[in-house]
């Protein structure tokens, strides 16, 4: 997009303009706090601080309406602009006792943008706006003499100026990054710093910084082709459009994509009065939290600079010095802190910050500049915080009745409660290291160990205790032992829903998929990334939050979330106002207990299919579908059932008291046995086992693979044209219930039945299920027997039959998953060829795997819901998908009317949160 | 199912009970015709025939809903029966002036089934009920002393009887077929025979006869440890149990559920005084057609026998005689026609034949008796005919007014139009083969012709006049130069929407596939069938229609519809009633062409993908598809521009006048370059060609691979991803366009964009258009270009979002093979394993990739349809999957709305017929 430069606005008065000027200072404003959507969120705050009498240097917001009247009328501003601004310019120079561009007492000003959102770096600012050759020599007189401190002052605003309003906003692009204004310029800076042997800017002379603009000057003029202005008036008014212009700049644009916010906002601009914090050791500039943005505390938190500008503290070349004592660290404990240093302004700003905080009942994010001995506010807003923090706050701050539960609730976001569930990937250190490579983020957390490329081998190691890192082309359910042993799961192919992910995410495990830079070599145990080899035991470090590989190890942080008390008490605050119940998913005994101590309230789907997997049963397995008749399937498969009986057994009594929706079998059969046709010795085992040919047996497995598996002989499918498999299940969870029953333990197990798109389908299931209960019954001496049968709904036309299904059905769970992947025509596997393309298109708002696609797979849903409760009024609905887990997904699970939802075990609190804050968004 | 002996009926008199018998005979009835449901259709018309005053055998009808009481009370009948049963045989009596049961006078009955439908030899039937050693001698008597003739009635009345009520009925079930009571009584008979050295029945003397009658007695008695009743009010209620019975037998319940008749419509029993066509020289027995059931010709059509029973004319014992002169033929000449033998007689049937058929306005099928002298009629119903009867008869009977053009557009079937388009194998000849082996009827029609199985060799053989017949283990589009150089195909694996079956029912040619029995070797070039091998060369006959394969040549009958002007009549009438347009799936001028000739009205889709198959273009398409950036394949799509636009000129031009809907690329990648991996000389090519290496092209192919291409990167996610494709494809559409205007020639192309989900994919591919448009108007130099742009409604969720992708589709084609697989989650590619068993399990009615699943895809269209058009009232809406030649699918399509159905040029005649029945249906 190459921007025009901004028309100067026709100075013509128009007497029916509407308000684009509002002004602040000098105790009042016009606008307030309410004001966001015209004023920005900086604009905003600074009429609401002049407003409460906090000190801020006074100034006038220029509204984002104007912002949008100037795109929509080909980059030219409305009419009346320039008289408003004039008008409020005055408003200022009466309250500062300065001109603005007066060569005597002149006035300087900051151009700032404000967009309703913060959108940190991503917009323009230009400083010291006003300086000229004409109001220099009065800059001068003003600060007694301090030619240094204004012909440095010069010096930046030139820098600024050029870079952001000459070059940027002009749309002006430079071949290289050597040729950029703000390159050259800073390029003489460090030539005559390194001529004159100094270290820091500060060390530099008057005379040294004065000979320096001129250069500047001839800089500027060399390189744009323009002289810089030395008029105040057009250097205002060049910021203003640069502003305005940077609204659509590529970076803005980009971050509002993933921000989602929308272009129709616009931004404001702040026009407002410079204060200086470098005007000599009485000065001082600072940024300060209310509390600790990393933990929370109730502490005063900030950093300053003596004699400094903002862009000081921010910029990392000196070293901040504390705020206060208490929050000294090692690398500032030598310096005064400002309590120490200036504690009559301290003092005064310790009140404004408790002025702050109770005003808008929440952490602030404040900048403060100390010119000559007075303090000005800058800015004040709600201050960015990590998990911990954002946790510990909303429920201090309810706690001390600054707050209610439901805004406390509010407070935190489903990710940051995320943070606090793993341990996650210092983020100080992290910014030190380059990533080597990077892949989707799979499973959350940090994760750091050695590399070991095979199962067994990391659940070897991983026995011993090492911390290994399992790296993989992809993984099957066949390595599920060796990932269960490793701190973290490494893959190179494979999506956000491959097996790696799922299982990875079930565990509440560090997991990076698909990263495709990886090539790796099994039979060298080494891989290859970006030409560098890494080595089986090599140590590298996983971000999973960020999908970023790194070598070596980096620090973690880990917060223990059972230790914490405020997590227990705010999720009881969310419990308290959620209407969804929240299950988890979960195939073992283990996974279950672990999803009770977070707060599942039963089990939404365990798997049975994972149950298959162990070695001692997949050889029964494999005889079950290499049978040749139905006598031979059945001896099989009755093989299985003390295995599955005992499965169940576990996990019921794991859960008892709680509902648990058991999912019989469901993937294609060849997903069991295709892997023999790549190991010989397991070919011969099952040949052996089995009786049968090997030649026979490759025969079936290759007579077994599917063109569409996803859409094959699959889930009630198998169970309808082998109906052993089903008869056995059906067994082994219906006598482990009478057993329990027996025992006086009370479960509650919902038999599931998959991928029913008829409701015959489930009538054919339903019916086995009933006969082996009535055998079960008989057999336990059982007058009744406590369990439903109910069935996935995952397939669109079951959703759109819902009211005959439902008439089978005790209860329906979503399958969000194969719903997306059928509603949408999606192969989950297969979509990473377009989809991300789609998502980067607006084509889908987000990946339809990771966030419902309300539209289309929520229609479905609604009328499954709609459909399924017109026939059976109390028919318990749920979601068992990996949509289960996500906050947007279960907004859309409350608003359809849901029972609950159901996801992975570590992903349970933050269910519980999404469905408060879904019930408090809805009421 | 075991059958219990039926009950005999409480003889107690109930005032109360319905009337459960209906009298027929002696010019009157109780019934008529319009009570098929009550009284079957045998009863219903015996009791009509009555009524019109043809000679009927007098009777009585025992309803229907006795057959229902009797299963819902425990196969008991209803009070009252008896009474009611006794009744009407005594109104029989007085009409006979006989008595049944009597000694002196006695007389002889009947015992039939009778349901609404016809379900013919599918229940039981019991003759010369009443002959016991009480009425024997009586019945000797009243026959002149003709005791052979009494003798050989009563063996029949032992055969059926003791087989059909006294073993059936009573559910004794014979350890082998040796030990039925039947093959006992049959084995003797036999016996006799031989020992007596006479070849025929008639030969034995009644001093035989009476002997295996009493030989009869004892072999029933051994067998079945019964008596055979000699009394003959128990043989008369024994074969009123036997028919009521045999509704539930085995035969009857597989036939019910071929022919999807409801159980609870149950048996009619029909009993009706014996007449006999084996009394002599002036007896005779016949049956008869008011036309000709073979080709439809208006003449008096029949078969008859001299002294003997209808059995005998049915059962091939014995050739019948011509029922009159004009019929003879070689088999039959040497014997006198009825018309010759009994002029008196044939004159009076003629004049029945001629009531019959003009009171039912349609061709009958009659059973007449002569009884010494006397004509007697058994039966009149509507007769069977095949496809080329029926539309004569229609024809014939509309223009001589007989019936209405509304009814002529209902007597003929949708499959009886398909039996006149295709050669079919001559029936009489088939059923004298046994088939080698039998698949899945893909392509109608009857094929005979050498095995050839390689597409190059049939090719160049078929090029040569040769008739060869295409085996493969299964099609691809490589090999379509072969298939359609062949007479028929025939391939070992797919389903009825494999490549094979889909090409050839696009061209009207005999297929079959999926025949699991073949064994190909295609090195040695011969094929193994149930062990027998067949070598290329060897000629074979395939019937496309029942998936029939044969050895040798068998005989073809072919029909010429072009030359039926009988056809171009009836279609006319066809095309005044359909509300519904019919266009075709058309990819060449030729098959536009053919289309047009069986009366399309356009093209509903041209796919584009099967002309990039062609070998002077795939290798610019491989090109395309290994191009590693944008530029790299936009050179190589746009080397495809010159061969896109020829074909669009060849066409629209064969459509000039009517509309022509082109879909845009729709197939994964994958499928254009897969087989390169097994092809090592055009691998070398394209490596040649692309300068690419050879590795490098295998990994592009190997990455193209997808786990579910089906759901996978293909339809307009391809035009999304390389928008050089779309902007090819549309310059090559309207360039065609434009050309053709500029030549006057009218042409209306519809751009089809496939696989739209979202209406933004919709939109991004129309931009693309609208902006090749606007150049083409440009280079062309023409104000207006004709044309549409729409999509194909096949994703689940662009049926669900209808009212979105309106908004930019100027037209819906319902795509609706991809909708059935998404929308119930079937691949069509694997549905073998579970499909044909879902539809023997009644969990689908019928294969929905054959017929609409109009409860669950049905209401996805049905949501389409009306969403579509609240967004855009007059949206134009079609069908152009394999349904829209489907007769029940076109009903629905009619129903919904939809403007047109389009279906594959072959099946054009049968939409207008089906479109034509709807729109009757429906009015």
């Amino acid at each position: 997009m190459v921007a025009k430069a901004a028309k100067k606005p026709a100075a013509k008065k128009s007497a029916r303009a509407p308000k684009m000027v509002y002004s602040f200072g000098g105790g009042k404003a016009d606008g307030k706090a309410g004001m966001k959507n015209l004023l920005g969120g900086k604009g905003a705050n600074l009429a609401e601080m002049a407003s409460l009498g906090v000190p801020v240097p006074p100034g006038f917001t220029i509204t984002t309406d104007v912002c949008t009247a100037y795109y929509a009328n080909k980059r030219a501003y409305p009419k009346g602009l320039d008289d408003q601004v004039k008008k409020a310019m005055a408003k200022v120079e009466t309250i500062m006792d300065q001109k603005f561009g007066d060569a005597k007492n002149p006035l300087l000003m900051s151009v700032r943008s404000g967009a309703r959102m913060s959108m940190p770096g991503m917009m323009e600012t230009v400083l010291n706006v006003g300086l000229t050759s004409k109001t220099i020599p009065g800059m001068i007189e003003k600060t007694g003499g301090n030619e240094r401190f204004v012909y440095d002052a010069y010096r930046r605003l030139m820098t600024m100026y050029s870079d952001v309003v000459m070059e940027k906003a002009a749309g002006v692009e430079p071949k290289t990054e050597h040729d950029a204004v703000r390159h050259k310029l800073e390029s003489e800076l460090s030539r005559v710093k390194k001529a004159k042997g100094c270290e820091l800017d500060t060390d530099l002379t008057a005379d040294d910084l004065k000979k320096l603009c001129d250069t500047y000057k001839k800089i500027i003029k060399s390189t744009l082709g323009k002289e810089f202005p030395d008029d105040a008036w057009e250097q205002l008014w060049g910021g203003v459009g640069a502003v305005f212009q940077s609204w659509m700049g590529k970076r803005a644009i980009a971050y509002r994509k993933i921000e989602g916010i929308p272009q129709e906002w616009g931004t404001a601009v702040n026009v407002q009065s410079m204060v200086f914090g470098n005007m000599g050791d009485s000065s001082a500039t600072g940024v300060a939290f209310t509390r600790n943005p990393a933990t929370g505390e109730n502490w005063f938190y900030g950093e300053w600079l003596i004699n400094a500008q903002g862009e000081d503290v921010v910029a990392g070349t000196r070293t901040p010095y504390a705020l206060n004592k208490k929050i000294k660290n090692d690398e500032n404990k030598q310096y005064k802190s400002l309590e120490e240093a200036m504690p009559k302004l301290y003092k005064e700003l310790v009140a404004i910050r408790n002025r702050l905080e109770k005003h808008y009942s929440d952490m602030q994010d404040l900048e403060f500049t100390i010119q000559e001995g007075r303090l000005w506010m800058l800015q004040t807003r709600t201050g960015k915080r990590t998990g911990a923090a954002a946790l510990k706050i909303a429920v201090d701050m309810c706690n001390s009745k600054m707050i209610s539960q439901t805004e406390a609730i509010g407070r935190v976001k489903p990710s940051q409660l995320d943070e606090l569930l793993h341990p996650m990937v210092d983020m100080v250190e992290e910014k030190k290291h380059s990533a080597i490579a990077a892949g989707l983020p799979a499973g959350p957390g940090g994760g750091v160990g050695k590399i070991v490329f095979n199962p067994e081998r990391a659940e070897e190691q991983g026995g011993k205790g090492e911390k290994v890192i399992l790296v993989r082309e992809e993984t099957s359910p066949e390595d599920v032992h060796g990932m269960h042993a490793s701190e973290a799961i490494l893959t190179a192919r494979g999506g956000m829903t491959s097996h790696a992910a799922l299982v990875a995410r079930g565990w509440g495990k560090c997991c990076i998929v698909g990263c495709k830079a990886l090539e790796i070599d099994y039979a060298k145990r080494q891989m290859t990334v970006n030409g560098k080899v890494y080595k089986e035991g090599d140590i590298i470090t996983l971000n999973g939050t960020t999908g970023k590989i790194y070598e070596g190890a980096l620090p973690l942080i880990v917060i223990d979330p059972a230790k914490n008390k405020d997590l227990a008490t705010f999720l009881g605050w969310c419990d308290k106002a959620r209407k969804l119940g929240v299950r988890t998913n979960a195939d073992s005994p283990a996974d279950a207990k672990q999803a009770r101590l977070f707060g599942a309230e039963g089990i939404g789907l365990c798997r049975t299919e994972h149950m298959f997997f162990d070695p001692e049963r997949i050889i029964h397995v494999r005889e079950m579908i290499l049978a040749t008749d139905d006598a031979e399937r059945r001896t099989a498969v009755m093989k299985l059932l003390p295995y599955q009986k005992k499965d169940f057994l576990g996990i019921l009594e794991a859960m008892k008291g709680l509902p648990v929706t058991i999912r019989l079998l469901d993937p294609p059969l060849h997903e069991f046995v295709g892997s023999l046709l790549e190991d010989e010795k397991a070919l011969q085992d099952v040949a052996k086992a089995t009786g049968k040919p090997v030649s026979a047996i490759k025969a079936r497995i290759e007579a077994l693979h599917e063109f569409n598996p996803m859409l094959g002989h699959r889930g009630c499918r198998l169970g309808i044209a082998y109906s052993a498999i089903t008869e056995m299940q059906a067994r082994a969870i219906l006598e482990a219930t009478a057993e329990l029953t027996k025992k006086k333990v009370k479960v509650l197990p919902e038999i599931m039945v998959p991928l029913v798109g008829n409701v015959k389908e489930l009538a054919n299931q339903k019916a086995i299920i009933m006969e082996v209960a009535k055998e079960v019954k008989a057999k336990y001496n059982l007058k009744k027997l406590d369990f439903m049968v109910g069935t996935m709904i995952e397939v669109p036309r079951g959703a759109l039959t819902a009211d005959e299904v439902a008439q089978e059905a005790q209860f329906f769970s979503f399958g969000t998953n194969d719903l997306t992947q059928m509603g949408c025509g999606f192969s989950r596997d297969d979509s990473g060829g377009f989809l991300p393309l789609y998502v980067e298109m607006g084509i889908y708002p987000a990946d339809p795997f990771q966030s419902i696609d309300q539209d289309g797979v929520g229609q479905l849903m609604e009328i499954g819901v709609k459909k399924g409760r017109k026939t059976r009024p109390a028919l318990k609905c749920g979601i068992c998908g990996e949509h289960g887990g996500d906050p947007s997904s279960i907004h859309f699970c409350h608003k359809i009317g849901l029972n609950y939802v159901s996801c992975s075990p570590f992903r349970v609190p933050i269910a519980r949160l999404a469905a408060a804050q879904a019930a408090i968004a809805n009421k």
